[in-house]
């Protein structure tokens, strides 16, 4: 295994499928970034719009690192009906010319609903060190961990809907520089997250078929919940902590 | 160039190998660690033995990716003499069985020094994630970018042994858990970091050719610098804000 993944009980008898599912979902009980205090913050209407722009502006390298995520995937399967599976993922974000302009597109009219320069948040150049490091760990993983291992570190999609949902809620009561409009991209993710978490979710239990490469795809799983609260960690430090913010990063106007 | 390398202005003249020095060292003064708000809390007897154990085993993943940042390195190089020059970093670090324990031991006696059990550190479990994401950016980083790109991004060791200096004064004078023995790292140190240091700035100035290549070179630095600031970021946001250990991760007894 990679130096994300460690095992440290590789002993147990094999799971069953449906004990392997608790064990996944016991995981984002345990840490998905729902339970982070940036994110109750965010929700609750207690950020300015300086720190909600920072955590637009920071976001965007994670919607920006999911399609080369899916791609890396894609890059290393030879099952053409897996391939023809996946791609509708790659699809979903970065859309189309015709009828479709995709999640970064609706993730921009949220950060340009907010005030931010389009070619500033492109440039990823006022994002945080830190956030990098923690997206481009993801692609990595996805490009070196074995395919069901890879395949499960996606599986935070099954605890997306509720976060999505209290997103929606809170931030369009909470805030008065947010509308419809700019939450679009939470909206249609409520619709795609459920599809794609439950195929990865399905494929995971027909192929994890050892006890270590199910301790891998929990393990997974728990990287993966990392990779999120990382990001919170990194905008909670350099902008609820006063006078934090990193050499380089995006200053909120005063 | 790779995601985390951007170059925003690549249409200046070529510089003179002595700007490009000037260069470089400028990013050290701008953004390098020892301007850090933990180091100073480190280095001025501020912190509590918690959070030095925090501080130690967090930067034994640093200790730990370093050698195989250099086998990265060397699996691209195919001049032999280059290889032979560069072996002595990886023997620095890993050492032999023989006479030379090597820096991670030397970190190793730092880290039992600090109460640590060694199994546990060496397990990495305890340690935060961004720390993992940023060391491991590093090691991506010098695996894809080109090779005069990636021997810059080690000229952070330009800046080391004033670092270095401050610590070992610092900490033996200000904490009663910590002696001569375990502070041998950094003496270490403060005799290999410039030979090294030296040899690449040579490197980077002699085949850094081109405006392009030579931005690139000073962003390696500058990337390398957020490497080491998002690691002190990452402690500074877990152990010195109340409250904010992320799960799974290291915890102090109280």
């Amino acid at each position: 295994m990679n130096e994300h993944v460690r095992i440290f009980s590789a002993g147990g008898p094999i799971m069953s499928p449906d004990e392997l599912e608790a064990a996944i979902r016991a995981v984002g009980a345990e840490r998905y970034h729902d339970k982070h205090p940036f994110h109750k913050l965010l929700h609750g209407g207690k950020l300015n719009k300086g720190q909600v722009q920072a955590w637009a502006l920071n976001r965007y390298c994670y919607q920006e690192a999911v399609p080369r995520k899916d791609a890396a995937f894609m890059s290393r399967i030879h099952d053409r009906d897996l391939r023809r599976e996946w791609i509708h993922r790659i699809n979903d974000h970065d859309g189309n010319s015709i009828d479709e302009p995709g999640g970064i597109e609706r993730w921009l009219a949220l950060t340009t609903g907010l005030g931010l320069d389009r070619d500033y948040v492109t440039s990823m150049r006022g994002a945080l060190p830190a956030t990098r490091f923690a997206v481009e760990a993801y692609v990595h993983f996805v490009r070196e961990q074995p395919l069901v291992v890879a395949i499960a570190s996606s599986l935070s999609e099954l605890f997306a809907p509720k976060i999505h949902k209290e997103r929606i809620a809170g931030m369009l009561e909470n805030y008065d520089f947010i509308d419809d409009d700019v939450m679009a991209y939470f909206k249609r993710r409520l619709n795609q997250a459920p599809r794609d978490a439950n195929f990865a979710l399905q494929f995971v239990k027909d192929y994890a078929k050892s006890r270590y490469i199910q301790e891998a795809c929990i393990e997974a799983v728990r990287f993966k919940c990392n990779v999120l609260w990382a990001q919170l960690d990194a905008l909670n430090h350099a902008y609820v902590t006063p006078g934090q913010i990193p050499p380089g990063a995006f200053k909120p106007e005063a």
